[in-house]
């Protein structure tokens, strides 16, 4: 789809049909997530792909008990991989740049995911510590994003945005 | 530009042509941004468009000095308008989501930017206080990135990056 169109017609999509999501489909999302920009290069991201239905109740269970979730066929978790970036950047690269770049990369899954039929919806209120738990990561592997993906069963209506005088200032 | 060949092609552009970027572009820029998605649907964010030569004289030198920026005819400063999660996620949405929202809205700008023929850099390494001073911000205002803009001179090779197996985990 032409960029524009993609960008205004994303949603955050939280119902999905019983139908799996091909690995085909996945590799394209994980490939537009590794184009994503990041700091000096350093691409301080790991992605968990879950379709384990096991897990994902757990997950449900445990970390983000929201009932649509449950529907989703398949989860990334995206972790920003803390050492990548504060190795060269120190609390600057800790704090800000590798939660920036893998915001970046959730973005163009969330995009991707459109163009290719899909829909996603960016979580962001999990318990961070039973994810951790659950996944087993290591102290600086830091999980900011789970992104329940599957056939969306409707289009939601798009939020009201701001209109632009009120979020921007020409100087 | 179709999203898939967009994502990939997307470059970290450093070297601009001494030619203005009109105002509609701009506009079609700030459009992009502010369909990015956002925790609870803040939009926690601010854009500060600065094509005033003065002002970008000073940034440069006084927070991102490198010789480059100087070419740019136009930099947006993009801001995180903390008050807007912090007010419903408390220390979560200061320290991740409006960091977070503000990245996806970066990420908007710079796809869109190269679908306009245009090229754009993701400037985090700068000198947040003097910025801020520079753009008389109130404290709750927290400059994220600067978004130097022009016509490309070239478009560089792609940085190399990590295959898909060493990023992702399928479970």
């Amino acid at each position: 789809m032409e960029f524009r169109e993609l960008v205004r017609t994303r949603r955050c999509i939280r119902g999905f049909k019983d139908r799996e999501v091909p690995d085909d489909l996945i590799l394209e999302l994980l490939d537009a997530a590794r184009f994503a920009p990041s700091g000096g290069n350093c691409q301080p991201w790991h992605f968990y792909v879950i379709k384990n239905k096991d897990l994902l109740d757990q997950i449900h269970k445990k970390a983000y008990p929201a009932s649509w979730f449950i529907e989703a066929p398949v989860a990334i978790v995206v972790c920003a991989n803390i050492p990548e970036s504060e190795r060269r950047y120190g609390e600057r690269g800790r704090n800000l740049y590798c939660i920036q770049d893998t915001a970046a990369a959730v973005q163009n899954i969330l995009l991707c995911a459109k163009d290719l039929g899909l829909g996603g919806c960016w979580v962001g209120a999990f318990n961070e510590e039973n994810l951790r738990e659950l996944l087993g990561l290591k102290k600086d592997m830091r999980p900011v994003a789970i992104i329940p993906l599957g056939y969306p069963v409707s289009e939601p209506q798009a939020p009201k945005r701001k209109p632009i005088e009120e979020i921007a200032t020409f100087i």
